[in-house]
């Protein structure tokens, strides 16, 4: 099997969740594996300057008009989040939590966090919520909130986000394939035709 | 027909370059026209606070690899200029000289000076070396440098450049169809869908 496809983001970011909703199929359909890998966006803007997309005049507008049309492009669920953005610490935390202790089911969970704010505009920013949506998803709540309140876990994204810059990514969602990095959800259809041609 | 798709763009913007490539062809194909607007993207950053691509950390390396890759995508002609940004006051104004006094004309210039900048690397922020491509198009080389010469021509492209920004638009390029924003190139696949579906 060739290389896994590597899929950075942002539970905060809609494009993030947008191409949460497609990824996986698309790399399913050319025998890939998907490393779904969170990171901290925040920390990332302070590098390039950027400032988040709904404090930008001009682009936040576009953006309140942009998410739920590009979500009924998609036909996936909206709800816009009452807090924009959230902080994503404690599910970006949760996730790697699950992947390093239940490996199992850290995907599924992520997909649940990512529904659960983009598809239910639940605000993910307190660590109880964050053990609420997982233990719906079958996770053990106390277990999960003593998990992502470990020193060991706070280092570990700041390391996989610090690994992430080093690797050039510096926003959400962001994908590397076979080295190649892309940025952006629309950027799906370029991954689509760098799989089917094998590069170009 | 249909109301025309309005196409915002920065000659000095490649993924304006992109868009300019392929905004005709499916507009006609939905029996569309196009308005071509060249904006001042240096004017519409001051308001957004956003910073020229190139200037950016992380951001002007994912440029550099992803500019060539979007222009094999596509299979158009690519020359990185030297010149990043190059000022794009004279080949804007040439474009609106054009449309004002020789209207059939303008439409082929425009594409004329994209292709010299991003196709051929050339730097087009001379005015000489705009009214070079120019006169290569047909057009009368000292008549136009005349004309971008002229205080009125000026207040054109700042009334039109303002006028962008109080419709919405901040970026390069972008379009509004049946008066929606859609920002990016991107973005074509989901303005086909639009003119597809009629909206959706």
């Amino acid at each position: 099997m060739a290389e896994p496809i590597v899929f950075y983001f942002e539970f905060a970011s809609p494009y993030g969740y947008f191409a949460s909703r497609q990824i996986d199929e698309l790399a399913e359909s050319f025998d890939r594996t998907v490393q779904w890998r969170p990171v901290m966006l925040g920390a990332m803007m302070k590098q390039t300057g950027a400032r988040p997309l709904f404090d930008l005049p001009l682009k936040a507008d576009y953006a309140r008009q942009d998410i739920p049309r590009f979500a009924r492009f998609l036909g996936v669920p909206l709800a816009m989040p009452s807090v924009l953005p959230m902080n994503s610490l404690a599910s970006s935390r949760a996730y790697y939590w699950l992947l390093d202790n239940m490996p199992e089911q850290a995907h599924r969970v992520a997909q649940a966090f990512f529904h659960a704010h983009w598809g239910e505009g639940r605000d993910l920013s307190p660590p109880e919520i964050v053990a609420d949506v997982a233990a719906e998803a079958g996770v053990d709540r106390e277990t999960l909130l003593a998990g992502i309140g470990s020193p060991e876990i706070k280092a570990r994204l700041r390391g996989e986000t610090e690994r992430a810059m080093e690797r050039g990514v510096f926003g959400s969602p962001f994908f590397l394939v076979d080295g190649q990095p892309f940025w952006g959800a629309d950027r799906i259809p370029q991954i689509r035709s760098w799989l089917e041609r094998g590069g170009w």
